[in-house]
C-alpha cells in the first residue's frame, strides 16, 4: 500500500530529546517555486500538535507566522502546551531548521487552541454559494513548473483563476473552486490546514501581474469537528478566496471552505507581502 | 495634565532582569464582567512589541490567544524577537500572572508580525459600507453595569445593538457604528488593536439571548501605517462585525474598521466560545 504524499509531507517522528519535540523532512511533493507549499507548512505546526500525547479535544484556531524560508530538508518542531484548561488548551509551536551558517534558527512560529467541543444551537450565516456540480467543472493544473504543490490538488475553478494574460488589466480577485486531494485521503484538520493555503495570491489575479509575494501568517478556524471530516472523506470542497485590501506591500486574503453539502468547515485570513 | 484612560492602560514598565520583559497592571477603567476588556489585554501585548529596544517597522498581524482568565492587579509581559529580517519581524509575547495558588501561569499568548512598509500600488477592495454623518447617530452608552469599559468609548451604533428584549427571537449578527475613544486621544496601533474587540458578542444579537461566552483567539491585520493613523487623530470610525458559523461551541466574528474619509484601517477576525 502506498502511503498518500500527504502522510509522508506530515510524517514526524518523536524526538528522545523532550515530550512534544518531533523531527521531519521538507516534501518534494509540495515543493513550491523557492520553498515547501505553506499550506504543508501550516499543517506541519498542527500535526505537531495533533501527535503531542497531552493533547486535548480538537483545533479550533491555528495561527502559523512564516517567519523565514524553510529550506530544503530536515527541520524540528517542537509544541508546548502553555495553558490546559477544562475544556480548552492552548499551544505555542516553533519550527527551526539549520541554516547555511550551521546555526539553528526558527523558521515558523505558530498558536493553536484546542478544545472539546459540545453539541449547542448553532447556525451557518455564511451559506456556500451557489455552484455547478464538481464534476461538471473542468479540472485544470496550471502554475509554474517547480510549484509541484498544485499537482497534489484537484483544483475545478468557476471563476478567478490565473488571469489569460499578464497584461496588468485584472480588476477582481476572487476566486471561486471545487477542490481535494488529488490522490484520495479521507479529510482530516491537517489536510484542511493545508487546503486553507491552496489559493494563488490574489494579487496575481487582482493585477494581472505576476509580483513576488510572500505570505507572512495565515490564521484558520475550523467550524467543523474531526467526525465530521472523517464523513466527508474525499469528498469536493468549495473553496473561495478574496483580497480585501491591498496597500504599501501588504494584502489580505479571506478564505472560505465549505462540503459540497453546504456544512462551512472553516474560514481562513492570511497577509502577505507583494514586491511593488 | 491628566493621563488618557487607555494610556494608564498600556502602561509598562521595563523590568531590570531582561530585555523585552514588562510589568503592568489591570485597569479599573476598562474593566468587563469578570476579568479586564479583551481589547485591552491585545493592546498591550502589542504594546510590549512597540515599546521593545529592538522593533524593526510597524504592527502588520497581531494574534492574541485568551488562554486563560486575568485576575486583577499586577502581571508581566515579555516580548521576543524570534527572527528579524531586512524588512519584517517575527514576535512571541506572553502575559503571566501570580495565579491563587502563588505560582506563575501564563495567561495570554501573542504573535505579531512587523515590518519596513514601502510605497506600493494599492487597492481598497472592501469600501466603507454607506452610512449617515457620525454626530447625526444617537450615541449610546448600554452595556452591563459592570463593564466599564464600554465607557470609554463613544458608540453611535446604526444597526445591531444589543436586541431590546432577550426573547430569543433574534435573526442576524451584524453590526455597524460609529466609534472612537471617548475621551479624545490621538489613533495608534495600541487604540486600533483594542477597537478591534470593541463589539458586543454576536452570539447575543444572533439569539436575543445573553449567553456565557469567552473570545478564545484574535488576530488582527493592519492595512495603515502609523502616520495614517495619527492622521486620523480623534475622528470616527466606521466599525463593522458580523457572525459567520455558530457550531458546537464556538463562533467566529469577521470585523473591519474603516477611517471616516474611507480608508480601511485593520481587518480583524476573532473565534469565541459559547455556553449552550
Amino acid at each position: 500500500m502506498n502511503t498518500h504524499p500527504l502522510d509522508k509531507a506530515l510524517a514526524l517522528a518523536h524526538s528522545d530529546l523532550q515530550v512534544g519535540l518531533f523531527t521531519g523532512a521538507t516534501s518534494p511533493d509540495y515543493w513550491n517555486m523557492v520553498g515547501p507549499f505553506g499550506g504543508t507548512t501550516a499543517a506541519l505546526m498542527l500535526q505537531a500538535v495533533l501527535r503531542h500525547p497531552d493533547l486535548l479535544g480538537e483545533p479550533v484556531a491555528l495561527t502559523v507566522n512564516f517567519a523565514a524560508a524553510v529550506l530544503e530538508g530536515a527541520f524540528e518542531i517542537l509544541a508546548v502546551p502553555v495553558r490546559t484548561n477544562r475544556s480548552t488548551q492552548h499551544w505555542t509551536v516553533q519550527m527551526s531548521q539549520a541554516g547555511a551558517d550551521g546555526k539553528t534558527h526558527v523558521t515558523t512560529t505558530a498558536t493553536v487552541v484546542s478544545a472539546l467541543r459540545r453539541d449547542t444551537w448553532g447556525a451557518n450565516d455564511l451559506p456556500m454559494p451557489e455552484a455547478p456540480p464538481p464534476t461538471s467543472v473542468e479540472r485544470i493544473s496550471l502554475g509554474p513548473a517547480r510549484a509541484q504543490w498544485i499537482h497534489q490538488y484537484e483544483m475545478r475553478p468557476m471563476t478567478g483563476m490565473l488571469p489569460p494574460e499578464w497584461d496588468g488589466g485584472g480588476d477582481a480577485s476572487e476566486t471561486r473552486m471545487w477542490v481535494r486531494d488529488a490522490e484520495p485521503r479521507t479529510l482530516d484538520f491537517a489536510a484542511l490546514a493545508a487546503l486553507s493555503d491552496s489559493f494563488f495570491p490574489r494579487v496575481w489575479l487582482r493585477r494581472a501581474r505576476p509580483v513576488p509575494i510572500g505570505t507572512v501568517s495565515i490564521t484558520t478556524y475550523f467550524h467543523a469537528e474531526g467526525a465530521l471530516l472523517s464523513e466527508i472523506g474525499h469528498g469536493f470542497l468549495l473553496a473561495r478566496a478574496v483580497g480585501q485590501q491591498f496597500r504599501n506591500g501588504y494584502f489580505d486574503q479571506a478564505a472560505q471552505l465549505w462540503s459540497e453539502s453546504g456544512a462551512l468547515l472553516a474560514t481562513s485570513n492570511q497577509i502577505v507581502y507583494f514586491k511593488e
